[in-house]
């Protein structure tokens, strides 16, 4: 089945200790629509401006992503730039500047309001709920966020949360939202704030799940060298999800391997500038990477 | 087989923002000592003064721990004194009293030297080597460390790592020990320091193992309440090798259960201050933890 994916399509300036790279393709949309493409058929809404590269617009077609959900609007693409420090961990915005993303609100395309999976990829949660307004009874819905809409947007999010089925969001988040340190009760309390499914990213040490059926613990693929880690929330998001589209069976069966999925294509994310490292793997460099961390997690 | 457990031995006085705990049985081999009488017999090697509270050694007798070698000394306890904020990452010294460690010299009963597992919890290394040196060809060595040695005693430690067989130290450990950030990598600069195995702790996050069979990734047991993580380590690294020495079979092929092991003792011991919920475990409890374990990583 197919999944609809709505957030950010920008151009990303990143700059590490070693290297600078101007205008590379980036959004959460980008990177978890290139992450769902592996296992699904994707459409992208989304707004780019006039300067938005044709090379980008190839590299979304080369993953077979629907692109009639695409704005092109006059103005400038939405473009951040953003220095880590040399552990990774630590990174600082030097610009943001909105360009067309400041008037976007996503009008999907007539046939995409039927679309079974919807990825609210991290987006301001008013363009979030304008997609959820335009859907059709989606058979599952998740939302993924980001600091800044806690911020600024915590009521817009805290409604959205009694539309979704899975919630993502970061531990750090996950300690804001619900003022607790412990991931598992801060899930506990997440979950009564509507979502079925709370799934909190915890970076290099991988994720936790807690669904009605329990919790699950996801390990991270021990990378040896993460040379970007910018867009590894949105890959790991992106491949669960277009997972669960592929796969038949009751959505709880097939979470954790999502995760897991998710979790790898992560792990490519991390090892080149933007999508540099994504949009160059295949389906079974994927699966091989999950049958590794399936033999690391044996015990 | 046996373990022959040295460490510290000492009193423990830990407050919390909700509670003040004087003079607990505290001090790595006592932690270590109990999480491996789960498993295996185990052989104490230590020293206590004059006012070491008598229930307390007969907490280790209930655990059938040999206390030949434990030394009772005219002066003072080992006593430390600690502090934690409200979310148990941050933990302050409050008093370090060395009493009777101060002339500490650890000789082995005649009936050690033969034990075949031995572990070297955190001590300082001179007195790690100094059991060695009484040891006749151990079947497998196990050290454990902390931060304070590789300040003040690491050319010690480094002649150490040549002597041993396994490493365990956690992850802000590696990094200042190989100014490595990558956990990873760090581990395989440790294996060029010596040991065939290297175990990285992570707290909250779980451990991982790097060998020659390859890399493991463990999980911990995800608490929903931690009381007092003080002896988190030693129990981890005392159910690992209580472990280890309870089952026939390769070390390789063992290892990544008993890292299990360690983190479900390690899971209790989070769960009341000092030893006061270890001592009061059981091996099916224990047992039972593993199996949850399995289950929460399966996909």
């Amino acid at each position: 089945m197919s999944v609809l994916v709505v957030g950010s399509t920008a151009l990303d300036s990143i700059k590490t200790p070693k290297s600078e790279n101007p205008r590379l393709l980036g959004g959460s949309a980008s990177h978890a629509a290139v992450a769902a493409s592996f296992f699904s058929p994707v459409k992208l809404v989304g707004v780019v401006g006039e300067d938005f590269p044709k090379r980008y617009v190839q590299l979304y077609r080369k993953h077979g992503i629907d692109l009639e959900g695409l704005q092109v609007t006059r103005g400038k693409t939405f473009h951040w730039a953003g220095e880590y420090e040399v552990n990774m961990n630590n990174r600082r915005t030097l610009a943001t500047e909105l360009g067309v993303f400041e008037t976007f609100t996503p009008t999907l395309p007539g046939q995409h309001h039927d679309t079974p999976y919807v990825l609210l990829a991290n987006i301001a949660p008013a363009l979030q709920h304008h997609v959820l307004d335009q859907m059709r009874r989606p058979k599952f819905i998740v939302a993924d966020t980001m600091d800044l809409w806690l911020n600024i947007a915590l009521p817009d999010l805290l409604k959205l949360l009694r539309r979704v089925d899975a919630f993502v969001l970061n531990d750090s988040e996950a300690r804001q939202l619900t003022k607790e340190d412990n991931v598992v009760v801060a899930a506990r309390k997440i979950h009564r704030l509507g979502p079925k499914y709370v799934i909190v990213k915890k970076g290099e040490h991988g994720a936790i799940l807690s669904s009605p059926s329990g919790l699950f613990v996801a390990p991270a693929y021990p990378l040896r060298k993460v040379v970007d880690p910018t867009g590894a929330g949105d890959s790991f998001v992106g491949g669960l999800v277009g997972y669960l589209a592929s796969r038949k069976g009751s959505i709880d069966a097939n979470l954790r391997r999502g995760m897991i999925c998710g979790s790898v294509v992560a792990s490519f994310c991390c090892e080149g500038f933007g999508l540099r490292k994504t949009t160059q793997v295949t389906r079974s460099m994927i699966d091989a990477r999950v049958k590794e961390l399936e033999g690391l997690v044996k015990f």
